[in-house]
């Protein structure tokens, strides 16, 4: 069975070290109830319930799936128990507004014990995350009514929520959904219609489940200008606020997927069920938004939570397997061969995947930061930059990361060999499960093209300048430090390239706005590894400083700057492929006839 | 379920029009026999064979697995019956020497049907598949009388064979095997030990299995230099040549995997089984990499199927799925949305995949033709130049089409969104069956570790010279084709590259061996993207000609032409990061302590 511990050292790194946490904590709204010992408890309290409660379900959960009979989903053993000592714990409610019932932290210290949870079991994981989204959307849509009857009892836990997008014919393309909300004489709706690819949409964990759906009013204009967005829930609340009467949305069957056999993704039949209204009539899009973007940046965190889970485990084989003698001659001499770590390529890989999963970590918790000034700032100013950045790297964060994690998921399949082939290892489960995150809540080009179309190119530049200016200003601050010259060069010219290239797009989009789809995974994977560029030479720099001042061990230090150096010297270049392939244009692309594409194999 | 239809078209454009193999079998000894009636005849009734018997099979293999109940394994529902009808079918002698029972014709028909047989059922295709490693390590190195006894029966296909390499604590290091083969009083060996991840070595489809295994002998060498060849059948034959005595080999039991699911992986127990010599007593290394340079070729074949087949359904899910409209405006105007192919970002996944399995065939057809002259010419000094060119190109076949292979298939999921990830689509079967194939017969890492290490360096560059001098003279006897030179010149500047490449990684590795193993995977896949450019260059030159003297339609050479265009301008793009990543050299792979790796998460 895999093996994980949450990675607290490297992420008081990143949190206190690099990018001043305490500080930032003190700078926000109740941000005092984060004091060090607080998030300290929190921090090992989350990586104890990670390790102890959920790692030990999490090939459980692969191997039994779950069971649908008369209607009702059975979860596989142990995650009811589970999510009973989560809500006992009172995990969910941790950064939830104490108006709610929640307690009032910070958003940022319920995303890093995400990753906790994402590593240890991400299919699990998935039947509380599912009900941030949820909350989110009641919290800035929702009617008071609504809120009073739904999101204390989200925030608690004892309830979780879904959304239902996706119908069988549509699912980037949410204006063609077919659910349809008639209104009722006591100002409800009935929805009738099917949603498919409804994680956690039934399942035997909570007692009531709160479904946050898109259909369309009679009279809604076509299109996605016609969407609104209503709560059905499972059980209508009584008139305590209990699970009451039974409503008319069932889970129809169950989808047999790749991955994440544990999480119940459900066919869900809307007859009839009584809903209610969220936010203003054919504004649902912008609702769902709210969710949305949450939803995006949970999953980035779930990319990250696998790379770290799969390095952890190729780690600890790479150091025990013997097999071949290093090239430059023998290290363990007494044992019949060498550890494979000795082996460069071996190390590529484990460094590959170090580098992402650290960095990926600076990331989130960058992004982080934005999160929480954006809730909990009292400064406009501020809160408006934040939400302009955070804007720019939520599909970053969610493709990129996504992207890269099933990259270095199959670098840990690979460092096993054949073993990593074999499931009782454990490494092709976090492959499998990582596979979906490149999918949903909106594919890698569905991300690339949010990037490119909306956050950078539809407003010139202007939110991505925010951006640049900020790298740029760090980069200029340290042009006469000679030992971050390694860094700052590199990264200063990427960060020019990167304005040309969001120029040149730019122009040739005006003739032609299929360049914009022909530029945009490329350009989202260049940005993505500047940013990551940006953020390992911060960490390098803080990594220097301490090294410099420490008087105590400096190895976790000089391991950061090598693997810095490791980042910028090996997997930064692919940067020079995703500007050539971009500069090249979408000719090559759209000039294929459809009926040509087949003549290969067609008769 | 999903279709496939083999590429006959295409796969006639790369054999007739781009590599003259019309002229080729009319230089092989027997080559007559492939006249073209023959060709057409057996390329088509292969492509029946795949679609209507091996299809239809390929998602049952993948539900239903495999069973192991006292000792016997069933497989699949329906695999028997399509074995027993390749049997009948004269397909497993086709390319075997008349002198065993064989139909003499050249190995590369062999290969064409491979990848159809790949495409449409890898897990049943790897029953018949190991034989051929097994018969040609007979053929090769085994005496008169053990070429009697097993290999017509191997080539008729009614036994079929093994490789039993890897141990539990050994596979790449197969120095440290630890099955041992005491020599009896007739002459025989009495063979002990387990072997692991033995693909088809128990099943239902044969009368008998012949497994060929790696073993020491008493007073052995250590290390590699002491392994010798065994052939182990599971019932000893009796006089009559017939299956009988049971002999001390089973199937202990079935590993479970992420993929091939119809496949047997087994754990094989060898307990005092009789066992015969096949070759010079620890010379067993060489007579495995007989079978296993077959193997690996075959497995990059694999890669190659999965691809195509991938890239059939994913275009055909594109060309149907609506989902939103054109950047450039609405195209299916009577429909709700148009056809996803549209969209510039999914043109881009068709594309990759479509270039990629057409140049992967075309590259398979060209090694293919190399095997044909090493084993049917009979001019030595081609023979010998073949061979060498053979040996580069084996491990580029094997781990540059795998790699691509998982990457297209992916592709593919990509391009059906959510659906891709269900297991009714099939496209995530792809993924799950292309994972295997960039791990056995040697991973990634050795492949590029023989390719840089032994094929390129050891003799100082002589043999890719071969290569790169070929490519050099189509690209100087093409110079003044203005037409072509948006591919040429390019071609002509990576040709160049790779040299200077390869000279600057051999010139480091003179004083740290190191620098060998960190360069090796980016200096494949560079490799590997070169090989496919300078093939692609060539079929372009056979598209631009046939539509300049053809009289009827030129849509399919259009469409090379394109895809070619599209090759150079968003794939070729790729070698400037495996270029920039290998001149990094090793440094900062090999200076982090074996202890610093994991200080961000360990206690």
């Amino acid at each position: 069975m895999p093996n994980y511990q949450a990675p607290l050292r490297d992420l008081r790194f990143v949190m206190d070290e690099m990018l001043d946490y305490p500080g930032h904590y003190g700078r926000l709204r109740n941000g005092d109830d984060a004091s060090p010992d607080i998030v300290t408890a929190i921090l090992e309290e989350g990586a104890r319930f990670a390790r102890e409660v959920l790692l030990p379900l999490n090939q459980v959960g692969d191997c039994e799936g779950c069971l649908l009979e008369g209607g009702e989903v059975k979860t596989p053993q142990g995650f009811k128990q589970a999510y009973a000592q989560y809500v006992e714990g009172g995990w969910p409610s941790l950064a939830a507004e104490p108006e709610h019932g929640g307690q009032g932290l910070p958003p940022s210290l319920g995303m890093a014990l995400s990753e906790m949870i994402c590593a240890s079991n991400l299919a699990w994981g998935m039947y509380p995350g599912l009900s941030h989204g949820a909350a989110d959307a009641l919290r800035h849509h929702g009617s008071d009514d609504l809120k009073a009857t739904y999101l204390s009892k989200l925030v608690e836990g004892v309830w979780t929520g879904t959304m239902c997008l996706t119908e069988p014919h549509c699912g980037s393309d949410l204006g063609l959904i077919k659910t349809r909300a008639v209104p009722t004489e006591e100002g409800a709706y009935r929805i009738t219609g099917t949603k498919i690819f409804i994680s956690a949409g039934e399942h035997d964990l909570a007692e009531n489940i709160i479904h946050l759906v898109l259909a369309k009013l009679p009279d809604a204009p076509e299109g996605s200008r016609g969407i609104s967005l209503f709560v059905v829930p499972k059980y209508l609340p009584d008139a305590q606020g209990n699970p009451g009467e039974r409503n008319g949305v069932v889970c129809g069957s169950l989808e047999h997927k790749m991955g994440i056999h544990g999480n119940s993704t459900c066919v869900m039949n809307f007859d009839d069920a009584r809903g209610f209204l969220v936010g203003q009539p054919n504004k649902g899009l912008a609702c769902m938004f709210t969710m949305m973007n949450v939803a995006r940046i949970g999953v980035g965190i779930q990319g990250l939570g696998l790379m770290e889970a799969s390095f952890q485990n190729s780690l600890a084989y790479a150091r025990d397997r013997l097999q071949m003698r290093a090239l430059s001659g023998p290290k363990a001499i007494d044992k019949p061969a060498d550890p494979i770590i000795v082996h460069p390529d071996v190390r590529r890989m484990l460094l590959t995947q170090k580098a992402l999963s650290e960095g990926g970590r600076m990331l989130v918790m960058y992004a982080a930061q934005l999160v929480d000034v954006v809730e909990l700032r009292e400064d406009d100013a501020e809160k408006k930059r934040a939400e302009a950045l955070l804007g720019l790297l939520t599909p970053i964060v969610k493709a990129f990361l996504t992207e890269l994690g099933f990259e270095a998921t199959n670098e840990g399949v690979q460092i096993f060999g054949g073993h990593g082939f074999i499931q009782e290892w454990g490494m092709e489960q976090f492959v499998r499960d990582a596979r979906i995150t490149r999918l949903y809540e909106g594919t890698t080009g569905i991300q690339a093209l949010d990037l490119l179309g909306r956050k950078v190119l539809m407003d010139q530049g202007e939110t991505l300048k925010l951006f640049t200016k900020e790298i740029h200003k760090f980069c200029q601050a340290e042009t006469d430090n000679a030992s971050l010259k390694e860094f700052i060069e590199p990264l200063a010219r990427l960060n020019a390239e990167l304005g040309e290239l969001t120029m040149a797009v730019g122009m040739k989009a005006m003739s032609d706005r299929e360049e914009v789809g022909a530029a945009s995974v490329d350009y989202l994977l260049y940005a993505g590894y500047v940013t990551l560029a940006y953020l390992w030479a911060r960490a390098a720099r803080t990594a220097l400083t301490a090294m410099e001042s420490a008087s105590d061990s400096t190895e976790y230090y000089r391991a950061k700057l090598e693997t810095a150096r490791f980042y910028y010297q090996r997997l930064l270049p692919r940067t020079r492929a995703h500007a050539e392939a971009m500069r090249a244009g979408a000719e090559s692309l759209m000039t294929m006839d459809v009926d040509a594409f087949g003549l290969g194999f067609e008769m």
